[in-house]
């Protein structure tokens, strides 16, 4: 059980208190749940779920393991918590300011909370079997949504229709939402890794990225493709077979107890050596899981190394001002053999 | 210009600092330029904007009049918003716990800054004219799914083809996406007002809540509906018609300098003379802008007077446990001569 292992790494770390914990993610982790404003985890027993008047009757349903308390109306929730807690000090995960400082006069002082957010994101970025098969069913969707997008993507095709049938196709696959706003960008468009607000129509020569994501039971995935409308340049040929063997490279890079700033450096490498180097501006990837962008982090001052059960985004790109741009991203769980890719399309661009 | 009103009602407060903005959204308000990382508005002059790597080109095309700033790899920009800043204080308008630590170490103590959101809260509870059409093409396109909604409902179908049909229809309306999770509850998942995340077929008797909205430049709308599978029962239609009535009592008490509670007091007294109060179980509305949930609140402890310029929601509510419940809502412009519904659906539930 997760709270499990939240208290057994506490203990290793010598952090006796009981964890108030804020962040929804991080809640709906800890409990399956996905709606609660906090949870109470003592050292030992029963862990607190406190939830508002809309969510009371799921929540009592659903988080069977746990004391669900009603918030009421115009209450102190911070007061509710600290009244609440069997040790004098708090572990916190993470606040904004205000709650903070009203967390902070309700336990009466600041020494008395620790910030402790670190100790669950090292539980949360690496995924347990059901997370891990949650994910898989999220890919497995996206890898639909973005073979419905290539099917689309033509000559006079708006960004917009190619993310009307691509999301339509995922919720016919059984998603439950998209993972996060779907990115068509055209054109020159394309130079902006996220796109523009503006509808554009997909004219002959553009390049067309295509970034996506579904969502199954609050787990996500992550895939981009690049398309490229009508016969490609020998400089559009040249920018995607340069992003594409980035990405293989990094693929075969992505292991257990390796750097993630190694793994960044295999992509960016290829992208120097073709001199795009400065074109590439982010980084390679990111976890995913029940949120779009988790640890770890693979960029160029990442500091984080890569561990069996991780499941992370491999998208070099190449982004040309007024001209154009190409990313190509899969989503990959790491296992003790290595890399094990979990969304599936082909990397055929010509449209 | 949004910056010069937060100037000028900065100092009507006398509130001299610099304004450090990170929340997003506001960011978006203040620079109509959605991506960037934080906002520098010193107290005459051109303010800057800090963006990563990733959205600075776009950045530079599209905030015209902003000093834009690449955040570089590794730097830290609490001390690059620290060193620019005219002011030895800042007003700060939100940020979580870590983040604030550090930026208390950049400026060099906390009596250095001070939480200012509600300066910015205060000027985006009131649309100006651009932002009313933007949140009317938003209402308009959630209108036409909540119909294709409505057309989708019958028995045998599931929630997921419903939420599946409504949104395509909404991306063919012009949605740039979803404003938030679309909701389709049916049966007694209609009990749970925010549903569940298991599928569900929808039966003969069913009350089918669709709750749901669209985005149309950073802009959101929100509308829902309830469906009755068959001929409502005596109890159903009962329900439906409290919650009707609840809806429109309250829609015509929406006028300017009304208290939110007095609003929030005529839904509930409706309900609670139909002997249903207990199961009215959240608040009667919330403002909508860039965010689907913003000011004012429109609650029985909400401490907001409604202004001309609000766009809030208008949506009571009554869920039976173990039975099924009813929602209705619409979103509502408040002009000075009163409330103007924006969302546009028909009240007939009977499917």
């Amino acid at each position: 059980m997760r709270i499990d292992k939240l208290r057994k790494n506490a203990a290793q770390q010598d952090k006796q208190a009981a964890f108030a914990i804020f962040n929804t993610y991080n809640i709906t982790y800890l409990t399956g749940f996905q709606g609660a404003t906090a949870l109470l985890v003592p050292p030992y027993g029963t862990s607190a779920l406190f939830v508002s008047g809309i969510h009371f009757e799921q929540a009592k349903a659903e988080a069977k393991n746990f004391n669900v308390q009603l918030i009421n109306r115009g209450e102190n929730l911070m007061e509710k918590i600290v009244q609440q807690s069997p040790t004098p000090t708090l572990n916190v995960d993470t606040l904004p300011i205000d709650h903070w400082r009203t967390l902070v006069k309700a336990i009466g002082g600041e020494e008395k909370l620790e910030p402790a957010n670190q100790l669950i994101r090292s539980l949360r970025e690496v995924k347990d079997q059901e997370e891990i098969e949650l994910i898989q069913e999220a890919c497995r969707i996206a890898s639909v949504g973005i073979r419905a997008a290539g099917e689309t993507v033509k000559v006079g095709a708006t960004d917009r229709q190619v993310a009307a049938e691509a999301e339509y196709a995922m919720r016919k696959a059984g998603s439950s939402g998209v993972a996060f706003e779907t990115i068509v960008a055209c054109g020159a468009g394309c130079a902006y890794p996220h796109g523009s607000a503006v509808e554009r129509t997909i004219c002959e020569g553009d390049f067309v990225i295509v970034d996506l994501g579904a969502t199954y039971r609050f787990y996500r995935s992550d895939i981009t493709r690049t398309f490229i409308v009508g016969t490609p340049t020998k400089k559009q040929q040249e920018i995607y077979d340069t992003v594409l063997l980035a990405q293989h490279r990094a693929l075969e890079s992505i292991m257990p107890d390796v750097l993630a700033t190694e793994v960044d450096g295999v992509a960016r490498k290829v992208i120097e050596e073709a001199e795009f180097g400065e074109y590439f501006t982010h980084n390679l990837g990111h976890g995913v899981g029940l949120e779009i962008h988790e640890a770890p982090t693979i960029s160029p001052n990442s500091k984080d190394r890569l561990q069996a059960g991780n499941v992370v985004t491999d998208e070099p790109g190449i982004y040309l001002p007024g001209y154009g741009g190409v990313r190509i991203e899969d989503t990959v769980l790491i296992t003790k053999k290595g890399p094990e890719k979990l969304t599936h399309a082909p990397y055929e661009p010509q449209k």
